[in-house]
């Protein structure tokens, strides 16, 4: 059995906010020749290596979530165990 | 039946190469009392919305996430669809 559990935090911009990294990523797909894309989103994800015998983990792996890894007010999250 | 298809290619650090942001995040984290934590990762993703009529597009896939998403140096990527 691991000694560790492990989580990953998702963060990506919500709708209706300019992703500058994927529109200027699209562009040079279609530059390249790859015309066949009609969008990028770009995103990121934390992976949170958590001792295992944390208590209350979900409690704060949503608190981080929020407060430090993504800026809920252009950005959305999810959670994955 | 949706017009468009979908493919996400997620883009991490190899095993090895060190993850400033990560190592920050984690530090930032002890520092607000999170301590149940032992590392953090960080790592990017990029969502394709391709043509339906897209054709050879797992070649393609994997051809811009080592051409463009990804820095095969110090990087690897999955791609999922």
């Amino acid at each position: 059995m691991s000694t560790q559990n492990k989580a990953v935090v998702y963060v990506r911009l919500k709708e209706g906010v300019l992703d500058p990294q994927g529109v200027t990523i699209h562009k040079s797909l279609q530059q390249m020749g790859y015309d066949d894309f009609v969008s990028v989103r770009s995103g990121k994800f934390f992976e949170l290596e958590i001792k295992a015998d944390a208590a209350d983990m979900d409690k704060k792996i949503e608190e981080v979530s929020s407060k430090l890894l993504s800026n809920p007010v252009i950005e959305n999250y999810t959670v994955e165990k």
